[in-house]
Order: C-alpha cells, then sequence, then structure tokens
C-alpha cells in the first residue's frame, strides 16, 4: 500500500477551511488543527459584542464542517512549533504530528503597537472570547452607571471610545450607537441611554480610507446621524483604566476602551521564522514567495492574515482580509494538486479585489467595486445579502436571517446575556 | 406628595418576574434585584448544556421585560442580607435599599448534600455559566478521546454519569445520549462517538417517580432505546476526578459528572433566617406562613424554590418546581393589592397542579394531569408546545422554534461552541 501524502493545515479560519473543502477529493491525508472547535465568520463578530447575534449564530462546529470528507481529520490543539528537520508541527501538549506538506493559516492577533501593557485597558476583538468579554463591558458599564449616584462617574461609564477607523471600528461603532440611543431606550430609571457618548478614534484623516473619499465621506454623515463622535487625525498616547488620552492632548474619562486599530501576525509566526531562518516582515507576518510558500522550504505554505504576501511589480503587501485567504487557499490547493499528479506549478498567485463593504448602523451601509460605488438603504441590503450567503452553513444562516428580521422589526438586541460569575465584580 | 409604597423584589426567576408584573398598575415603587442581567427559562437549561440552543435562547435581558413598566426599577447587584431593624436589604457590594414590603424570590442553588467537596469534579444545572461549563465539559471530553492512543482513557473520557433520575436528569440523559449517538455521528476519525456511554444514577426504585408507574416504566424504555444504561435506587458514594463510586460497590470511570440530584434554598436563605430568627428548614429553606410570609414578619414574604411551604392539612412541603412560584407569586400581589386598598387578606394560598412533563430525547415524552397520562410522540408535541408558549418574550420564541425545526430535520445540534481560552487545558 502506497503511504498517502499528509497534509497538516494550521488554523481552521477561511483560509485553512477553503483548503482542506477543496483538498477534498485528493489522494491525501489532512490534518486540521485549531485551537477552537469552531469556525468563525469574523466579519460579523462584532454583532455579538453587541448583543445582536449569539455566539453559535456565527460559529460552526468545524467537525461538522469536515464531517464528511474522509481524508481529513480535525483536532483541537494549539501549535507551538514546527520542527523543520523531522517535517513535524509540535503541539503546546507535546504531541506532534509529522506532515509532507505544510499549509500555515493560523491568522492574526490584536496588536497594541509598542504598549502590550494596554492589553489590560483595552479589549480587542478578534475571538468569540474578545466579543463576549466586549458584551459584557459594555452592558455593564450601563448596569453600573444605573447604581452610581454620582453623574460625573455615570459620564464616564457611559462613554465608549472605539480605536480604529477601518470597517470593523466603524461597524462597532455604529453598532454601540444603536444599541444605547435605540435598543435600550426607556430600559433604565437613573440614567437615559441615549446619554451615551461613542467616540471613535482614526489616525487617518478620514475612517474606511480604503474606500472612495466620497463613500468615506458618505460613512462620516452616517456616523454623525447615528450619535458617533469622530476623532480624525490623532492617535491614542496613553490608557489606563480610567480614560484614554489622545496625541491632540484630549483626555477622554471612559470605562471602554475598544480595540480596532491593528492586528500582528499569530505568535506562531515567530516560532516558524526562527525554525525556517526567514526574518518576519512588518506586522509579524511571514514573508513568502509568488507561490505562497516560505522561502527555501518549498513544503511549507502560509496564507491569508498571516502571510505578507507582496504581488509581483508592487510593493504593498495584500492586506489581512477574508478574500486574500480564501484566494490563497484555492490556488495552494491546486499547487498541491499538480504536484500530487506531476504536472508543472501554476503561476504565480495574482488577488483578484472584487471589492469591500462597511455596514454603519441599521439600513446604512457603503459598498465599492473597482471604480463603482454604492451607499445607503441599497449598499445595506447588499451588505446584508452577501454576508448571509457567505455565511457558512444552512442553519446558521436561517438563525441569523430569522434574528435580523426580529432585530429590524423591533429595534431589539436581544442576545444581550452577560455571564453571572463576575458581573458585579470589578 | 405622598410616599410610595416600597416593594424590594430579590431574584428575577419565574415567582419575582410574575409578582412584579403583577405589580403593574398598582400604586407602588418596585425594586428588581437580581445578581443576573436576565430571566432565566430553566427548563430548557439542558438543551444549552448539551448544544441544542444559545444562552441568549432561554434567556431575556429583565430590563427589557419590565421596560415599560414605568413603576418597577431593575438592578445588577447581588444581596448578602437583610437589615430587618432598618426595613433594608444590603448587597454585597455595601449598597442598601428601604423597604416597605420585601418579597424574596432568591430560588435554589445546587447542593451536594453533606459532600460539598464534590462540587470540584461534579457540575450542577441551575445557571447558564453551569449549563456552558457543562457543555464545555462534554464536548472536551470527546475532543480529548478523539486525541487520546490509550482506549482505557477513551472509554473514561466517553463515559458520562448523570445523577439524579428527576426530570432534569432525564432529560440531561437523554440530550447526551442524542448528541453523542446522533448529532455527532461520522464526525470522529479515531473514536466511534456512538460508542459513548451515558448512565444515569437514580435513589428510587425508578426514575420520574413523581409520575405514575406506568408512565415512568414507558420513559426507563425510552431511555433504553437512546442507548442510556440506569442505576436504579443506588446512592452517589464518593466522586472523585476519575471514578465515581456508588453505594452498590460499582466503581465507574469517567471524566464527566452531572449532577441534578438535589438543590438547597440559595445562601440567603440562611441570612434571612438569622435576622429574621426563624430556624431553616430542610433543604436550606425558610419555613413560610399561610399567605407565604416568614413567621412574625407580615411584611416579609418568601415565595418559590426557596420556601418551604406547607399546603394546611399536608405534612410534605410544595416541590420546587415554576408552577408553585408563579402561584405563589399571583397569590403575594393579590395580598399586596388588598392591604394597600385596606381590604381584607385573601384565604390561604392554596396549590393547583396543573400537571406534570418530561421529554426523553427526541420524539418521545411523558405527561401526567392529575390520573391522566400521555405518552410517545404525543406527549412530545405537547411538552414542545407548552415549552414554547411558556418561553418568555416573542422573538426568543421564534428563535427557538427555528433552532428546533433545523435540529429535528437534521439531527444536528449546532450550538455546540466551546470557548477557546481553556480549551485544551484541564
Amino acid at each position: 500500500m502506497v503511504k498517502k501524502h499528509k497534509v497538516v493545515v494550521i488554523g481552521g479560519g477561511f483560509g485553512g477551511l477553503t483548503l482542506v473543502q477543496k483538498l477534498a477529493h485528493e489522494p491525501v491525508e489532512i490534518l486540521l488543527i485549531d485551537r477552537s472547535n469552531h469556525h468563525l465568520f469574523q466579519p460579523l463578530l462584532y454583532q455579538v459584542a453587541t448583543g445582536g447575534l449569539s455566539p453559535a449564530n456565527i460559529a460552526m462546529p468545524l467537525r461538522t464542517l469536515v464531517s464528511r470528507q474522509s481524508n481529513c481529520r480535525s483536532i483541537l490543539g494549539e501549535v507551538s512549533d514546527v520542527n523543520i528537520g523531522r517535517n513535524e508541527v509540535v503541539l503546546t501538549d507535546g504531541d506532534h504530528f509529522e506532515f509532507d506538506t505544510l499549509v500555515v493559516a493560523a491568522g492574526a492577533v490584536t496588536s497594541y503597537f509598542n504598549h502590550p501593557e494596554w492589553s489590560e485597558n483595552v479589549v480587542g476583538l478578534k475571538s468569540l472570547d474578545d466579543a463576549m468579554k466586549i458584551r459584557w463591558r459594555i452592558l455593564s458599564s450601563f448596569e453600573k452607571a444605573e447604581r452610581s449616584p454620582d453623574p460625573q462617574e455615570q459620564m464616564r461609564l457611559l462613554t465608549f471610545v472605539v480605536v480604529g477607523g477601518g470597517p470593523t471600528g466603524v461597524e462597532m461603532a455604529g453598532a454601540i450607537a444603536e444599541l444605547s440611543h435605540h435598543s435600550m431606550k426607556n430600559e433604565f430609571r437613573n440614567i437615559k441611554s441615549e446619554s451615551a457618548r461613542i467616540i471613535l478614534v482614526e489616525g487617518n484623516s478620514r475612517p474606511l480610507s480604503m474606500f472612495r473619499e466620497d463613500l468615506s465621506a458618505k460613512a462620516c454623515k452616517d456616523l454623525e446621524i447615528l450619535g458617533v463622535e469622530l476623532r480624525l487625525g490623532v492617535q491614542v498616547k496613553d490608557v489606563n483604566s480610567n480614560e484614554v488620552e489622545l496625541s491632540n492632548g484630549e483626555k477622554i474619562s471612559t470605562n471602554t476602551v475598544i480595540w480596532a486599530a491593528g492586528v500582528a501576525g499569530n505568535p506562531l509566526g515567530a516560532s516558524i521564522a526562527r525554525a525556517t531562518g526567514v526574518p518576519l516582515a512588518r506586522g509579524q507576518r511571514i514573508p513568502v514567495e509568488a507561490d505562497c510558500s516560505v522561502p527555501g522550504h518549498p513544503n511549507i505554505f502560509v496564507i491569508g492574515d498571516l502571510a505578507a504576501f507582496i504581488p509581483q511589480g508592487e510593493t504593498q503587501t495584500l492586506p489581512g482580509v477574508a478574500p486574500v485567504a480564501i484566494q490563497q487557499a484555492q490556488y495552494v490547493s491546486g499547487l498541491i494538486h499538480n504536484r500530487l499528479i506531476g504536472n508543472p506549478p501554476p503561476p504565480p498567485f495574482t488577488y483578484f479585489d472584487k471589492g469591500s463593504m462597511a455596514t454603519i448602523g441599521r439600513g446604512r451601509a457603503i459598498a465599492q467595486v473597482g471604480r463603482f460605488g454604492m451607499t445607503g438603504f441599497l449598499a445595506w441590503m447588499a451588505w446584508l445579502f452577501i454576508h448571509v450567503l457567505l455565511l457558512v452553513g444552512f442553519q446558521n444562516q436561517l438563525l441569523v436571517l430569522t434574528q435580523w428580521a426580529v432585530n429590524f422589526v423591533t429595534h431589539n438586541r436581544g442576545a444581550r446575556v452577560m455571564g453571572r460569575q463576575d458581573a458585579w465584580k470589578s
């Protein structure tokens, strides 16, 4: 019996999952390793954080997703290292697995640039745990404000600062504004939830700078209608448990700072860099060749947010967005297929940009495809349609649509459960 | 201006919430205190624990439930004591609130009888946190078994012991059996999830002993069809992290022991007993008068699971079930109404037993109303119908129905998210 080619895939996000599914009919043995038991639909994470959706609505068990694929085994575990000499990945618990081909799709983590100490007072938004932390922080701030006798402290508790004016930051700020100005209206006696301040801080002179200027201006207008205050062209200088200081000297008293300003490659990237001798690129990402492989290691590929891929003839790396990861996964699966049957490798990977969209609260969005732009309700409907289509798994599509329909009609956000244990501490 | 009569309600469960809602049109000032931000529909908690539903499906923000009731304020906090002399409740954070009438509806907590040390290796099922702990324990046992090379350890990980053969225990055992024997079939490569053992331990000679003998016999048959092993007439003698020892000498190697065998009154009951000088009854419950008041304290009422209410002419206390709490709440709200308008008090509280039901997996249930009994699919449809009707809040009804319809058709349990942080530890 011929020994099957072993493909180890690290990470079950958009890149890893696509790759596994594309290899479904290849004569390979796939091992999918993830430290979560689920594939996460990250673009809707902000809705879990603001009580619009439940975690399970945007998370599908990886096991279920690959259960019918007999050439794939999936395990729960965290990879700590890659042993290049032995062609093995090593898990934190010491277990190790051999590979013939390794695909690293471990994604990115929140980065506070050179201020790791900020992580104590700031929450990122990369995992379901993060989203639940933010949900807890927002809701408990309202609960504490309701019980506080001090108007100044109430104001501090009701001030929410979102750092980073990319799609995540804008969506987050819009959702908090809706939650406080609409969904929770009339639910408090001692405070007015409508009086909450939501402040969006962006270092660029405009938010959503990857969009055309007129679209980004429309987004600003929409944000202002929702009651979001903008601080443009300023950075965060310092954060402590009571306030944020901006680079323009402004100090904002707040209990909640949400970080959507930056990510860096998963720390696993550093281990791989050490093991392969390839120095990390900017943002702790691993520079890859035109075929997504690690220089000097043609059987190790890095795709998605962890890869620093510079298209031929350009100088900028591709952005850390889902479509890049998905297209790279498709490319690498094709390359593996060619190798298995002895065909020549495909031409270098090229990224096809299908466009971007961002939603700004209920009924408002902007979208841009090439030079074509769209705003308002139509853009929002397009956003909704595409996101439901992309959501993996029939039942999640149905449940999210039901929940959204209810939310839209009732203006409510029903998924506002907080864990009990720490609810009255800290 | 006349000072309004102040009613403080501790606990937003079935009893507390009903009481608050019944007082909606009374000229009173209500303060509802709960340590969670939600009302929990406990009868479906086992479905959250087994990945059939999401937490938010069975939890509704208390604030939303009382938002239109202008005479009610709701706060998040934990009551630690009652100051009888000053007519005040005291919170753990030192805050205190005055009352003219106090209604304590603080419910029950899991009790390991005289073995508090068992709580380390056993999980109860009273709160959403408990349910998520059980979900995590069950799912991670499967994940660990998939990765274990040792058949004996695999068997231990795949053995689930449920202690207590009341409705909660039976429903829990049935749901774990469905999860492992159906929902997760074909999802593992190294183990067969169908080989999981589910063992239900009950001290009585039959499970569901509050039902007629023939109904409880039918339930036993249904449980066996589902693959649940029964251990009847035996108690748990000891529990450690690796095994359970039964009173008949049997030792069962297991990683998961779920406790549905006993509850006791909320520890707040002990503080109230000390403050009022009324000794606690069996199960740490507070003995109450025929009008649900604490002896010698006509303005302090205890209702629901925390009350030990003995109907006139009987010797047994009423069971700790939702209908008792709801009917007591209705009674006490009527009594408060009479007092406010100077009417004589109503006759002593009497409980009207509308019957009981328990479900045993997909499509099977038993129900008993008076002497009338029902089993099989019809009983299950009745169970489903009644539970959806009783679920508070329109959107939860819709979402649960959608999720159940999907679950029924696909045999799936989609809400199988595990938190990531501890997934590969312990």
